[in-house]
């Protein structure tokens, strides 16, 4: 087998990890945490699902494929939750250095493209990745939502940091902010996250 | 809400439930069974990474698209072994109303994409579907050689049952069919696959 594919193949393998990365939010049910592999699963069908609300055009393999690997480094720096101010102090060294070493079991070309792609989010550069960072936010925000906000509840999350993390969702897609609003102050009236 | 965003919503809460359909391929290093949403995602990666081994030129975001929702029949169907006859007598009529009632959530232009894509996976009647075919064989396989064939022995299948299914891959992939043949090769000299 030529280098070329035996890295390709070596990295597809090494991905498989993510599959244990576990989440804070649990599935839609309530029954079990839900896993980053899982999570840019539905994300990447909601990509092309919804894309037409997208602020501006985005071409949609570029967001599904960035939904796809955007937890990847998570496989070396583990889950940080969007509501733990320690974890966030760490997690942009912890990811640099799985970044590296993940992405470089690639071929280089392909190391670049994908490092690009995982950049590109992360600094909220194109429209792609701001409509991906929505969908990050909405697919979360969904589960919890059917689940009366179980996963704030287990935290002490309240409503100010919800919508601080949430109206940025607003960037990559005025439309589907609209349903975070209606979800978020559907979920404050319940008495389920607290003003 | 609108009702098309509504209905949009409605079936991506409904497919969540395809993280509770567990698969007979357990994950590299045999820890738990993987679900269906893992492995989609899992392939929808490697549509991306190994698009070029393709036989013929693919559209790359189609053959994402067609992985990631090629089990959601499955969330009513169950998963059906490929090594099962009895299961594979029923399937086709399972998955059929599983087909009719989960796309028929979306709104009726979306419910038709889907279902052309679906049924276009399940006849193997574009270049698409031959790559996504063979990513579908090639996922599993790698899990399980990485595994030492454990799901095999747990099945007591055999070499010639295996050949039946993987031999396919070569109709999407030449190249990625030399992979499976070194991976079957391989595991039949370890002991792990019986001729």
């Amino acid at each position: 087998m030529d280098d070329r594919l035996k890295r390709q193949l070596a990295f597809i393998l090494e991905i498989d990890k993510e599959k244990n990365v576990f989440r804070q939010t649990h599935l839609s049910g309530g029954g079990r945490a839900e896993n980053d592999a899982e999570h840019a699963w539905h994300m990447a069908i909601m990509a092309w699902l919804l894309k037409d609300y997208a602020n501006e055009p985005v071409d949609v393999a570029k967001v599904m494929m960035m939904c796809l690997i955007h937890d990847i480094v998570e496989i070396d720096a583990g889950d940080t939750y969007a509501y733990d101010p320690e974890g966030l102090k760490t997690q942009q060294a912890r990811e640099d250095a799985a970044k590296e070493r993940i992405f470089s079991l690639l071929p280089d070309d392909q190391r670049a493209e994908l490092i690009a792609l995982f950049d590109e989010f992360e600094q909220w550069s194109s429209p792609e990745a701001r409509f991906a960072h929505s969908l990050d936010n909405l697919q979360p925000l969904m589960l919890n939502n059917s689940n009366d906000g179980a996963d704030w509840k287990a935290h002490g999350v309240m409503a100010r940091q919800v919508w601080g993390r949430q109206t940025q969702t607003k960037l990559g897609s005025e439309k589907l902010f609209e349903v975070t609003e209606g979800i978020i102050r559907g979920q404050i009236e319940k008495g389920n996250l607290p003003e």
